[in-house]
This record gives C-alpha cells, structure tokens and sequence, in this order.
C-alpha cells in the first residue's frame, strides 16, 4: 500500500482534538470496582507442553461480569524467580493458542503471560475463553466491534479492558513473578489493550504497544476501508441514525483518551504503510502517552505487519533497557 | 459464476446419505417445551409506518430462553379479518426491518408476519432483538454459523430454530389471523428457518423456501467457498480436531434431515449458479421433504439472488391457489 | 469506502466553474418541440398484477424520436383521485420491473408513475422500451454512457431526458392524477433525470434526488473509477483525440447546469463515502439548484446505496409535508 | 488458469448434438439477398499511413441494412498484383483500427483486408462504423451478445456475419487482389465470424480461426463465467422466462453448427486454459468442420492469448503453403 | 477453498505414473561428487540473539559450485550434546531468518539446524545466500522456478538440493549433534527439500515433510492457478515451444520419483484445500514413498498451512517416539 | 484509475530535490570503460523472418561483464543505406521477440535496432540473453528491481544500462546504418533505458522515452503499490534497516538524475492515470531534462498503456521531422 496517510512530519506532531467524556475516569474505576481480586480466584496448573525448556501454566481468572478468563504463563524451566514479566494481549481473531506457542519473551528469561481475549479465537489463534455475558449477543455486524455498541456498559470492549487489567493482577500473584516489574505488550488489538491496561493498572511499570488498534476511532472510521475498523462504519451504513450514540460509546475505549492517562515509559511502533491500523491513529495516541519517556519505531514501507522480528529484538532491547531480566 | 455443481438431471435424484442423530425428535421436543406460549406473551402494538394502505404491528414475543423476540403484522389496513397469514424469516445478517418496508404478502391480501433473527438485523436490513443467551459469546469465527457449535444445547441456531416456531404461535394469536392457513416462507435463510419451521411446528399449513441455506451442511462446507457456509470451514480451520464435534450438533439443525419431517405442501426455489446455497445442498432437502404435494422451481443462470421479483409471482400465484385470501 | 471525496465543510460550498453551452435553454426547447404532447399519444391499460391493494396501468407514450415509450402507473386499488403524483427515473442498466413491484408511493396514498429507460432494463430490473434510434448502436465502450457521444443530438441522454419530461405529461393526463401535485423522483441515474426533469418540464412541482448520476461530468470523469462515470474515460481512452468534443456534447447534459434552471423545491441525498456518485459532483448541482427551498440529507458512512428505507421516510415526511396526499 | 475444461483426448473427439434450424441456410440466404453486391458499392481510398512499406486504402462498402460499413486494404508499397488476399475479422470491442497498424500480411507480401465491426471500436482499438440499425438500441446487458437477442432477425450478428460476407466481396473487387486466392481470418470473435464468413460466403478459399468465440453457445453459457459469453447468462439472469427464445436465435449464429457448411482447408488454434473461449466450444466447431483438409494447434498453457507470435508464424507458413504469395 | 482436487479415498492411492529419467541416480551422484564434504568446509560461530535459554551459532558451509551456504544451528543454551538434530528447510521466498527466529526444536531440546536457500530471503524471512551462480540470471519468469530450466545441470532447484545435502553433513560435523539422529523437515518448499535431502543423502534419519512443494511438476502444473508452480505455466505461456524440455529438466527433481529412493521413516501432512500444493501432488510422493514407515496428517478443511501449531505437536511427538531428545 | 498524482499544473513545474552521487559520472565512465568497443564484438546473421517487406539480422555483442547480448537489426528488404535509425529498448519482462515482430520502424524506413534485456523475456515476449553475472543470483524479491541493490556495481540495471550504450554502438556498426542519426525510443522500462542511453552515450542524437520507469525511485516507492516499483518497497518490508543502502544504490541509476545528462532532444509522453509509472515521476525527469528541445504528450484518461498507436503516429512524426528517412 502506497502511503495514504499524513506525511510523517505531520505525524509526528499530530495531536488532535478528541472527545474525553468527563466521567472517563470513573466510568473505568466503576467498572473495575466490581471484579474480585485477580489474587482471589487465579488458577495456575502446569501442563505438558513438549517443550524441555519452557514451563507452561495453563491460567484462569475471573475477569469482567464474573467470566473466567483463561491465559498461560510460560517460565524458562525449572527457573528460581521473580522473574520481570511480560503480559502480552493477542490481535483481532485470535486467542492465547496452544501451551508451546508463544514463548519469545520466556525465551528471553522473563516471564511471559498471555490472556485469552474473550470471545476471540477462533482465527490467527486458538482461543478458550467465552464471552458469556448477555450483551454478546446484541444485533452487530459480524466481528466483535459493534457488539453492544450502543451503550458504554454493553460495550464488548469494556469487558476486555476490565479483563486486561485483572490480567496483569493475576501475573503479579505468581510466585516467579517480580510484581514490580510487569511490562503490557501486544500487536494490533494487542496492543490497543496494551494501552489501556497501562493507563487503568496501577501495577503495570511499562507498555510496548505495536501497530496498535483502538485508537483514534473517529478518523480511523473515515481514513481506512479495512478490518476491523471498517465494522463502525458497516454498523453506521445500516443504523443511519446512530452516530453520535457509536462515537460517544467509543470516547470511553479511545486509546487516544486512555494514552493520556499512563504514567510509565513506553514503547511504541507504527507502519506507514499500515492499512488495518493507520500511521495517524497511531501517533495520535503517542503524541498523547502520558509519560515523557516514550519512544517509537517507524517502518516505513511495512503495512500492519510492522516491524515483526526486527522490532522483536527492539523490544527484547528495550526490556533489557528497562527492566532487565 | 458457471455450473460448478452436480448437473440437473443427477440432482433431480440427490438423497444422500446425512447422519441424522436418533434423538432428533425428542432434542426438539424438548428445546420447544420450555417455552412458555405464545399466545401468552405476544405483544401487538399498532404503529404509524407512513403508508396509506398498510397497517403495522409491532410484535414482540417470548423466544427461547426468555428472550423477547421481535417482529412485524401488516395488514391491510382497515381490513376485516381473519385472513391467512404468511410468517416470514430473514436472510442472515439482516432483521424485520423498519415498519414500512416488506409489505408484499399484505399488499396482496394477506397478513404477513416478519420475524426477527435474534442477534442479527445490523447487515441486509434493521433488526431489534439481541441474542442475550449466554453461549452467544463463544469462540466462534466472524458471524453466527459457529455460536456455540461445540453442543447442539448451545448452538445459535437453536434458539432461532425454536424462536421461529413461537412466531407461528403468536401470528396465529392475532385475531385477523387465520389460524388453519399460516403458511412460512423465506429467501436464503430465512428458507432454512421455514424448513425448521415447517418440520417442528404443528401449525404450520405450507412452506414456500427459497434458496434455503442450512441445508446438508457436510457437503455445503466443501463445495463452496462462500459466506456463510465458509464459517464452518474456517472455524475448523483453526480447530483441526473438532470436525466431528461440529458435524455432530449440525446434524441436529440439519434442513435435509428437518425436511424428511415436513407433512404440508412445499414450494421450493433453487438457482443453478448459486454458490452461497449450492443447488445439491437444496436439492438433497427437497428430495427429502416428506409431503407428496411438493414444487421446486430452478432458475438456470441465477446465483443466489435465485428468481427474485420472477419468484414473487410464483410464490403468490401458489398462495393463492392453496390458500387464497 | 474510506473518504476519498472533499471533505463535508468543503462541499457545503462548493460551486465549481463549469462550461455552460450557450445554446442549452435553445438546445432543449428544440429538443422538446418535435416531440408530441403525451395528452395525444398516452395509453393506459389496467393489467392483473397479483396485488389487492394496488391497481397497476401499463403506460405506453410517445418519447422522443418516436419511440413508444413504457412505464407503469400504480394507484391505491379502487381509490378516487385526483392524486398527487411521483413519476420515478430508475436506476442504471434497470427497466420499470414488473407490475406488482416498486408500489412504495402507491402504498402511501400517491399515484406512482414509474417510467421505462429505453434500451436498458436487463440489468437490476427488467425493462420493455427500445432505444430504436439509430445513434443507438454507435461505437461506444460497453454501456450507454458514450453512445452518440461526439453529437449533442445524437447522444444517448437527449433521447432519455425528452422522453423524461414527456413521461411528466403522459402521467398528468391520468384522470387519477392531480396536474398540479407532480413530484419528480429517483435514485442514482434515475435522481439524474429526475433533475433533468425538473429543469425541463413546466409541470413538475417538486424534486427528490437521490445520489444522483450525470452530474458535473468534468470531475466525475477524473476522480472516480467506478463505472458507469468511468466509461467516459474508457472512451477517452481509445480516442485520444476526442476529449473536447466529448466534454461538449456532456456539457447539455449536466445535472449541475440543468439545476441552475430548476424552480421548484427539492430534496437531496448525498453518501460520503459513494464512489460510483461522488459527493462532490452531488453538491455541485445541489449548491447551484436555482429554487431556494431545498434540502440535503448527509449520509456520511454510506456508499452508493445511500439512505435506503431511511431516506425511503424522509421523502415520504418531505412529500406529505409538501403534496400531502 | 487451470485447466477447467475436458482432458485434450476428449477434446479431440467431443461432437456435442447441437439444435441446428431447419431453415438455417435459408435463413442466410434470405439475410444476403437484400443487400447489393459489394462490387457495386466498394469505395477505396489511399490514405497517408506514415510507413514506406506500405499501402493503405480506406474502404467503404455497403453491408447489412444499407450500413456503410468502413475497413482496410493494405499492400506492399507500390505492389503489382494480383495477390493472395487475407480478410480479417478483429476481436471484441475492437475496431480495425488506425491506417499504420495490423499490417503483418501486408508485410508477408499478401493483401490485407480488415473489417470494421459495426458499433464496437471503442475498445481494443479504434473502429469507425455505427451500428446503425434500429434494433441496436433493444434492451440488453452491456455488450453486443444480447443486442436483438430475442429474434434472429433482430440479433445483432445477423448485421456483422452479413457484413463479413460481403467485406469478402468488397476484397475480391480491387485490382490488386486475387479473388480466386482470399482468405478469411482472425482471432476470438474475429475467428468466429470467419468461421461464418468460410460458411457463407462463396468466394472464401481458406479459413484460420484462432481461439474462436460465438462457438456452442449452450456450452459456453455455463462453463465460464468471463466475458463476452457471460452476457448471455447475465441476461437470463434478469429474463428468467426468455432461455428458449435466446438459444433459438443463436442457433442461427453458432459457429458449430455453421463449420459444418464449410467446404475450404483450415487452420484452427485453441489454448486449453482458455476461459474467454473454452476449448470444448471450439473443439465442437473444428470437428464439425465441413472440410477434410483440417489442422488445429492445440496450446497447453495458453488462455486467450493463444498462440500469440508463434501462431503468426504458423499461420504465414499455412499461408504460404496453401496460397503462397 | 472448496474441494477441488481429488476426494481422500482416491487420494490414498493416487500412484500415477511419472517419467523418471533412466541417469536420475548417477545425476545426482555427479551432482554431489563435485561439492567438498562440509565437514572440511563448515564454521560456526556463535551470536549474540538476545534468548537466555538458546545459543545461536552463525553457520557457514560450502554448497553446490563452491557458493558459501549460510544457514543456523540453535541448541539449548549451555547444552551437553550430543543431541539428536532437525535440520529444517524453509518455504518459497524465504531465508533462514535472525538469530532469535525459529527455535522450536530447539526449546523441545533438539540441535535445530536451519539452512538458508540461496537466492531466496527477501519474502517471508530473512535470507543472506546469494546464488552466485551464472545460470542464475537465464531468462526466467519472476521466482526461481525456472531458473535455468532448458537444462537439469543448470536448473536452480539442483543447486538447491545439492545444498541441502550438504547442509545434513554440516550439522553432523558438530560435536553437539548425534549423527546418527538427523532428521530434514521443512514446509511447503522446505518440505520438498527435505525430500530430496533424504532421497539423496546417506545420513537422513528420517523425514517430516509438510505439505511439500516441488511434487509431481506434470500435474501441479494443470491442476492450479497458484504460485510458484503457476511459474511453470507462466513461463510455457510464452515460449510455447519448450514443454518437452521443461518437463524432461523438471523430471530431475520431481519428489515424487525421489521419494521412492527414500529409506528412511516420514511423517507427512497434506491439506485437502491446499491450492498452491494440492493434496494429489502430496500423495503422489507419500504414496510413493520407499520406507514402509510412513504416516501423514490430513487437514480436511485447511489450506496451504496446513496443520500448524497442531501439527508442531504431531512433528514433536513423531520426534520424541522415533528420536526422542 | 481515477486522477490520483499531481495535478496538471503542478506536474509542468515539477522539479524534486533528488539526491545525485557526487561520482555519479565517474561512475558511468568506469563502468563503460570496462567492455570493448561494440564494432569489435558485434556480428549480423541474416535470418528468415517470413516476411517479404523486412529484412532481420539477428544480432549479438558484448555487453557488460563479457555477456554476449543479442537483438534485432530490422530494415526495408533489399534497401540500399544508410539508414537513420531507432534503437528500442524492450518493456520489463520482455525481450527481444522473434524476427518478425517489431517492424514499425522499418516499415516506416528506419533501420530498427531491438536490444534484449538481458535475464529478461520470459514475460509479454521472448528474449534469448541470460544474465551471466554472479550478481543475478543476490537475495532478492520477485523480478529484477532488487538484483544486486545493495551495492551499485552488483545492480541489475548497472548491466543493462551498459548493454544499452553499446546496443547504440553495435547498431552503429553496420553499413545500412547512419552512425550520426541514431535516436533511442522505448516504452516504460524501454524508455527509462533511452534516457540512460541518451544521458551515457555519445552517439545518440535524438531519445523518445514513453511513460518510463526508472525515474525518481523516492517518490515511486511510496507513491504506487503497482509493480514493478512496489518490488522496492516489498523489498524494504523484510530488510527494514537497509532503506539508506538501498535508495544510495538507486541513486545511480535515477533517470531524474540521469536525464539532466541527455544533451539531445527528445519527445516524452506521458499518461496522468499511470500506477504504473506515476506521472509525477515522468515529469520529475521530462522537466530536468538537459536539452532545450524537448516536447511532451499528455494522455489525460490513459493509465501506462500510454498513447499506444495514437502516440506512434506521434513518434513517427517527430522521427520525420528531425531525422527524416
């Protein structure tokens, strides 16, 4: 894809004007307010993986509305802890995949924790984790973007985030877990995840959020045709009269909102030639991250793909960097 | 797109052998029973629609699992009743739409009854009832063919399958209903939830499906390449050893074997080109369908769009010839 | 569809610089003048159209060059008029339909004139008026877009817009109809005749536009792919030498130019995101309509399909407002 | 693209039973009898070409209905005849083009005669003849396959075959060819109405149809999906109720069924991954072809392009070898 | 993709008959005769890859024509050998990656060796072999399939095999590889290679090749539109005259004449809607296969990626029963 | 393609800051210097070609590295010299052609020169020069554009561009050749090698690139996805840290760079709807041509076919009036 979006100059001084709802804040500590202690209902089993040099705990916590979300937390074999950790959030479609997928950060010496994401996988990924709240099934286009759409507390993404930091609580109660050092990544939606879970966690010490999605959603809505963003305008192409109740219910899951309310040093990436997440949706909410540590890599001929396994080593760099194994 | 499927003549005499589960009957006697009726629930609330000749319910009734399923009577408007009735499903994605849209049946005289596919309506046309039984939010891949096809208990089309039968029940509640004439109907979908309709529903009097999907799934998964079908595929796509677990809950929604359980009159329609709903798929449940007094209409060059306006004519000439207003 | 047109503030004023033949009122008058009044060729005959509510006229009136042009007139069944009137343009590569289709103003209390495109009608619906003249079959690019281009008066739309100004006075002379109360309709290229029609005919008395086609060519030709603008440059791209003399001959035929004549009101739709109708090319001829009542309803996530059965209400809201029945 | 069609050793003996009119040779006798002998009416010019080599004269004879129809001559520069002529029949949508092009005949030492087709030419390149008979403006989809479709009088190959007859003579009629000596060729529906012109015409002396449309029109109708046989499909995709009428009149128009009348050697070529023209549609024609002395290249991985420069070569060495300039 | 190919029963004893040339084994033994033994040629350094649980040694060795092959060997960080080794090969377009990538057997406690394929690198990952040989730039299509296919001396895929011969002998000349434990595995073009690694090579243990490329040329080349062996066809479109010679080249590296030389145990996997290397050409070799050893996965609704994670545990435990760590 | 580059106006004036080496010349000078004179080298072998009105020579001499390059000498059969003359350089993929192809020059009474392009002509015709340099085989993505690019004297196009100017000596080597009129002419790739060609060689006298690739890499690579420039960016998406490398290589090759060299005239053309050759870069290079007599035609509705045969007429012209045969 030939470059669509701002010049990069112009991106990196992008800083638009969104739409903050005035109770963003409680709205989120209202929501978290009723989900037990991750430290209360985590579960973690060791499960056979095929692996000799990774341990694999299967995980399941109680997330939003009481669901018990699945993960796995992956440890170099037979390690001592703490160890500094890693929880990462999966993209669009998929789940956490199987006990012996997924272990680059383990690899590395940390500990590595992946959450289901709710609902999802049965694409890129296997996934074990129901949606089983009733809002699930609320009239949507196909994809999790639009369901419950219509209503902040319906919203499939407010289960998701909710999850996302009871996740990083349910890392932080492992024993080989150093709970003062819990970096969030992820890829994509991965990412955006990422992002709210640094900025509505008190415990995450840092993010490194790639290509992010569910950011910026009122441009992203209008500068790209591609999925999963392209779901909000589907939705709006047949329910004619329901713009400012979409928008409004999204202003709670901006990440470009959401970014403004972290406090801790950042890693971010971005493709220019990325359709699926565009380069400006991106920068809105870098130029917005809330603390003044922060970097980005640029790709400049990369699409959603970003920099894959030359930014895996930026990554592994910056944790070094940070919070060194 | 050219003939891609078994030629006329051999689908003609299509029975293939479909795995039929031996308590087929009783799962749906069972799934039926726990629904309250409908005569008890229904809701009729007469709307203004903008039209000088049609008169619109707005109907809302109890589905399965309590949900409170919507749909549309219109009549004409002013008419004395009771008149027979046609009770129609929708295409996947879409919903009963807005009020005044899908008035044929009543503009020739009869009462026509739109039901909502719960969870769907933000596609084809507008919809208002949402899904919110908990399995709605299983793993599934994009769209509603793998909600819950893990168990036959959990399966989205379950609850439409029973939904569609209470809607029978609450069109024949309505006193300009006559209800000894309720003929069910529908394109693409809604033609499968009219074959289920008409195999589970005692107060069905005749069937008019057209391009039915829903039909003979272990062939449609692998004969086509075209949504919705394809979900299946993709869906074992990710989870490689679930094949047998997936065919085993469709058999029980099945339209070749639901069709074998139809005793009223039928007119089918079946496009030659149709790669959304193959014509062996189609063929196998009308071969199948179990009252002698049966038609089945094929439009050689058509795709899945099928005999469209050509087919309204069919349809109401046949209505009025079984059932005339 | 992304944005890829101006954005909404920009085209609220814009009023681009086109050419102007300074023989376009002569042109048309010329145009109209060897064409008989309909009053003298108009037949009307009440055929069977399955339909208990409506009552549906086979048209037959004499177009431009001679030509027997069809169409249908639909009424309430059994109603006494007079009525006001809708007479309807359809859309590209579509004919009048069938009988007992398009009743949608005739379900609301109108009489409903929908008028045959000659020549087409074998694509969205079926039609039944030749276009025997004999510029018909000059070298063109696949459509009807460049057929008898290289001569204002043998170009394909002279003939369509006559017989459109024509079918406004073959509907008047309907004793049903009330000759005062003639609203002209349409969507796509039908919205493009229909304000041809308006700008053409002294008895129409109100316009409804709906993304419509044949506007402001100049930039319809350069800044969208989809056809049927891009036949112009499918033509151009052959003949090389012929760009001039293309744009002359459109140059009578520009709904922008033609608007400016109108003096009736009007209300348009527009999509933002229509590119095979680009809202520019919308806005251009909505800015320079020449009657002061006139609206314009935004569809902003929508393509070529506009506002559908929600714009379906707002005319019906504008027409009663306006020509209540 | 795959092979899709019959394996070759099938090919190589596939005579399908085609409807064959009784009154086909009437038919065209009846068709040719109204219009003038070519000789009577043949205008040729020597026009400026910008190559030493070559001559070319614009030529301008009568054809059906009294239609003007224009082609080519092309000579070696200052040649004395007479010499072997090639009368050529140029693909769809395209026209004979400009003075300087399609001169590789010419080049051979042959005459080169290339023949407009009526109403295309605007796109391949360019052509200079309207289609100008009133039927050329009937309903049909896009193209010329449907134009007139539902009367052989009518359809618009009636007009170009009944050309192509008299083109011959028009050839035949210059000094500098040898009218015992004339060749009709062309590629895909240039080589379908040589097939006709070889059928018809009694002045033809050889045939070389290269991957050759307008053949077994039952078969093309539902064995490819491409374009141009796909606009018969498209048609009775909308005229549900006109599939005998369509195939009845072109009946009188396939090349399968007009091979069989043919009584000169001919050069085939056909290319097995060829979906414009499927290779069974035009084995169907060379095994019905009406002279023994027969050769067909078969090209294994070629689609519509065929044999391309190899085929020239193949074609000038028939040439030279049958008819040798 | 819907089923295309042939249905598993047949599959399952699919044996067509393919030319094997008479000098296929003393081609090869010349082939390899002229390469030095790795063991003299082979280095390792170790690199810096970011991973606390792997060691990455940079690996150099010399190929076919003296071209220095790079590839890795990843093992267990700090490890004890000798372990029983993979050596994998990798798909079309790809290279062998960054130090850190592809270390799953390793993880499961194997000598991981992964050899770079010349030329390729600049597609899926990484690669850093040139193929510095002259036939490398012989007029081709794009891709390396046919690279010097007028003659098997100077066809790529014989530098390649050569190579990956030698790559076997390279990990053997580690100390921390048991060479009597070697087994090749590789994926679509990797698993063709392995293939002929253990057709060719004296010191193959066993095989696991997944859904292999460069199997059966003769079919692949009709039965698919799909790239790389679409390349075949592509190349043939042009030079028409070539197809004996690229077949009679192909017939040298065909994996279905040399899995017959195999003699050593393989597990397979084949996806039955795998259109770039369909189920006939993976059975073709399977079926084929000279060691009564011999299973494959069939993945029924899977294309060309096959089985994935799922089949990783396949390959793990294969491994662990026949070679176990 | 709908306009998607500069406008116009702005393309007139269009004058990027590239980037020019400092040893640009030097470069060119070193490279030349290494392959001996053409007159040395070339050899002529009259060939039958079919034709009766063409002579052909098939040509061969050595270009850079030694390679012996081949091409066709094309002249009027029989005709006494000497010639002016037009060497063409060839489309990407293609080569040479056979003999017979390619005569318009020599029709029109020019000694035609047709180069081969060497590795190429496996694409839209055949070509017989294989690229013998080790460099052929470097890590590269699909096609040529990224042969050898990370250093510029490993660079494919170092190669062509050399056999390019001595393509211009060998032609002037033969008798019926004019050495002091000899203009080079090609078509996108062939006519980014005449600017080279005019810009390097001291012989040429005239250029008539159309629509040529090869000109300002920066700008191309993000301005089109179309190939063959996206083969850079598809490149720069697996080696992401090699853009400065990569873009340094190309800064040799740039005809924006090069064609500020050329002190001949020269007729470009150009084509505003070109993604293949985007009209921001041709005019980049038109504008900074070195000599005043330049002209330009502008084909506004044309994508990279360009002008075609309108723009031969053109070219023929320009030939006449400046080097008249």
């Amino acid at each position: 894809m030939a470059l669509f979006d701002l010049p990069l100059e112009e991106l990196r001084s992008y800083r638009p004007d969104i739409a903050v709802p005035a109770d963003l804040v409680p709205f989120w500590e209202e929501t978290l307010s009723g989900i037990p202690a991750a430290a209360d209902t985590v579960e973690f089993a060791l499960v056979e993986n095929s692996l000799a040099l990774i341990d694999s705990y299967d995980v399941t916590f109680t997330g939003f509305g009481g669901t018990r979300v699945k993960g796995w937390l992956k440890v170099p074999a037979g390690v001592q802890g703490p160890l500094p950790a890693v929880v990462e959030y999966v993209g669009y479609s998929g789940g956490r995949g199987l006990a012996h997928q997924g272990t680059l950060y383990a690899q590395a010496g940390y500990a590595h924790f992946i959450m289901d994401t709710r609902g999802q996988g049965a694409g890129g990924s296997a996934g074990d984790t129901p949606d089983d709240h009733p809002a699930a099934g609320q009239n949507s286009v196909s994809g999790r973007m639009t369901q419950g759409i219509m209503d902040p507390r319906d919203y499939y993404y407010r289960r998701v985030y909710a999850d996302a930091v009871r996740a990083v609580d349910a890392a932080a109660a492992h024993p080989l877990v150093d709970a003062e050092r819990i970096v969030v990544a992820g890829v994509s939606q991965g990412g955006g995840i990422a992002i709210a879970a640094a900025a509505l966690s008190q415990r995450v010490t840092g993010a490194m959020p790639d290509v992010p999605f569910l950011q910026h959603f009122r441009r992203a809505a209008t500068v790209t045709d591609s999925l999963p963003y392209a779901e909000i305008a589907a939705y709006l192409r047949r329910f004619r009269n329901r713009e400012e109740a979409v928008f409004g219910t999204l202003s709670y899951f901006d990440g470009t909102a959401l970014a403004a309310l972290a406090r801790v040093p950042a890693l971010f990436s971005v493709a220019l030639m990325d359709v699926t997440c565009p380069p400006s949706t991106v920068f809105a909410s870098f130029n917005a991250w809330g603390h003044r540590e922060k970097e980005i890599r640029v790709y400049p001929y990369n699409g959603h793909e970003g920099g894959q396994e030359f930014h895996e080593l930026e990554r592994l760099g910056w944790l070094a960097a940070h919070f060194g194994a």
